[in-house]
């Protein structure tokens, strides 16, 4: 089997399966050697295939970002499902279905719509608290212990909710411009959730500590006040992850595919069928420049990564402009498929529907909206 | 009917279609005025429901920006299409079905490329030659008679490609900060054209020159050396239109209704369930601040625009925060829906699956991937 005879026409996703097994091995090492509940995130891969990687290494709990999402996993057949996003209180029809057939986590940070999740919900559905150990979107302070034993309280008031922890998401880790810094945040998260440790191990010592982003979780050694880690994007890995320090470019297992569909040798580009309806319109900055993706070169069952000067310069809505090194341009022609590491690979799958494996197997993706 | 009622439960397009027909009407009086062709382009709406608008009005010609996009439209009844994209040799098959029913052209900017085409094509495809006239992306330089002549020369050899004529697309007037800098960078491709126009009068008095771009046709009243325009964006625009001076934020038709998740009236910011994954992530700058949308209130039938100081200042995959004025952040509490006028609406409708209309009407959207 080889990529170039999948028949590609048009962008399409390749996920390299050796790549994702390794990704998934170092991780579930890396919990295992800190004593560390694991709890992946799907919001990722997004796709009722790449689950079953997990479920093969006897996965049961997973992490979502949404209802449908918690829906399409539940689907393939998850029943351990934390929505680790403040609830809607919009979907409760939804919410209520999908609580009646499996063991449904959901978040709240404030008591107000912890009450009215109370009042509308007609199955039992554990609680999360969402906390806020410094990345400022939502959640409560770590510190702030009042509003925490308010919501905690006020969760025991009902049967229907029972209490399982505290998630935290360190998402200013993605702003970090090096490992240093990323590992700095992450003392300093952990530092400030020692006293709500503390509190919780003395008040509810079965609740749980649950910590989620890529960056820290990659490149972090230190776990202490945290007991379940929740990381989503390692599985994958993207360009940005490699620029931050997470990984290395070889454990990136996602590169789309694009028709090159021009050639300006003149000036070291080609122009290519790949944009951001695509790709997305996510970017790094890197030594003055802006990158919206890395470029590699097809091979049989895999891709080679070229050096960092070939990288994709422009997006428009369907045309990506690539830079090319000489020696590198000649080697595109309109008609070639050229691959595209992207920025951020939890934006792709949506865009592109399904993924085709280095295997030549179509591998599914959940859609971000309901059909009608 | 209210558009609260519609029952929105996740991040949802809403389109406005008085401010859709009036949009249509603006820019058709201004083809008419200049005594200029008409072929829209149907790549922001992407949608059969609002072609109809379209068709209403006498149209019978639209331009599109991939093969996928003519299949779609040509599904819905329309059968004068021109794909506006450097031609994909890879999908010289659907390109071969697709021409077999309809009046199908396509773009080419390279003799290799062009005899390629020329010989995997079994039917007719009317052949446009891609100009550069300053955007640089790709196309052959508006000067250039000596590759200009070798393309027409060639398409002309095969009873198969009738020459149409040139395409030309001036994105880098997106890139202009003022109206005054679009019209400058607006004359000077119009003047990069005046010895092609000169040189196909001459040569080839049926073609026509071809001129895109939303910011210039909005703006300018000179058309000289011109005969068709092709604008797409205008008829929903958005905000980064807005910014370059293209419309008024009236003049913008569609709006996502995302519902609240948490309110930090203490922080001024609201954070919402619409991320990069519904709204996409591109964005302006704009007095220092990076903008990924505008916000608005709903009302009955329509949305009330917020002043500037109210706007989506982070988009992670799935949330949103968003700042909010003393006065507004009491006014949205967590179940609620808040209207974000988007910055770029092209990238909207294949995240969305689907628009409702503010009469309550389901539009549908094409798709950007090949079903397998």
């Amino acid at each position: 089997m080889s990529i170039n005879n999948l028949g590609i026409k048009t962008p399409t996703a390749i996920i390299d399966t050796d790549i994702v097994e390794n990704n998934l091995k170092q991780m579930l090492a890396k919990a295992k050697e800190n004593g560390l509940m694991f709890r992946p995130h799907f919001k990722t891969h997004q796709s009722g295939h790449i689950g079953e990687f997990f479920r093969a290494r006897g996965i049961e709990k997973i992490t979502v970002s949404s209802v449908m999402m918690a829906e399409y996993f539940a689907s393939y057949g998850w029943n351990d499902i934390t929505i680790a996003f403040p609830v809607n209180l919009l979907e409760m029809e939804e919410i209520n279905r999908l609580a009646e057939s499996i063991d449904l986590s959901l978040l709240v940070e404030s008591v107000d719509t912890l009450t009215q999740l109370q009042e509308a919900l007609s199955s039992k559905c554990g609680i999360f608290v969402k906390i806020d150990a410094g990345y400022r979107r939502t959640g409560v302070k770590a510190g702030d212990l009042k509003t925490i034993s308010a919501l905690t309280e006020t969760i025991h008031h009902s049967p229907k909710t029972p209490f399982k922890g505290f998630i935290i998401h360190n998402g200013h880790s993605y702003n970090a411009t090096s490992s240093a810094e990323i590992l700095k945040l992450h003392s300093k998260s952990l530092e400030n959730l020692s006293e709500l440790y503390k509190w919780k191990e003395k008040h509810y010592p079965e609740s749980v500590i649950s910590l989620g982003d890529t960056p820290s979780l990659s490149i972090a050694d230190n776990f202490k006040n945290v007991d379940e880690i929740r990381p989503g994007n390692f599985i994958f890995y993207d360009i940005m992850q490699h620029y931050l320090g997470s990984c290395s470019l070889e454990d990136v297992a996602m590169a789309v595919a694009c028709p090159v569909v021009a050639s300006h040798p003149e000036r070291n580009e080609a122009v290519i069928y790949g944009g951001a309806v695509h790709l997305s319109k996510d970017s790094i900055n890197h030594k003055g420049k802006t990158l919206y993706g890395r470029v590699a070169m097809l091979r049989q069952n895999d891709w080679r990564i070229l050096p960092a000067g070939n990288y994709v310069k422009k997006l428009s809505q369907e045309h990506g402009v690539v830079h090319l090194d000489d020696g590198f341009i000649q080697q595109f022609e309109p008609g070639d498929l050229i691959m595209i590491l992207p920025v951020h690979s939890c934006l792709v799958p949506s865009l592109l529907g399904h993924y085709m494996s280095t295997e030549g197997e179509t591998l599914s993706v959940m859609k971000n909206y309901r059909d009608l």
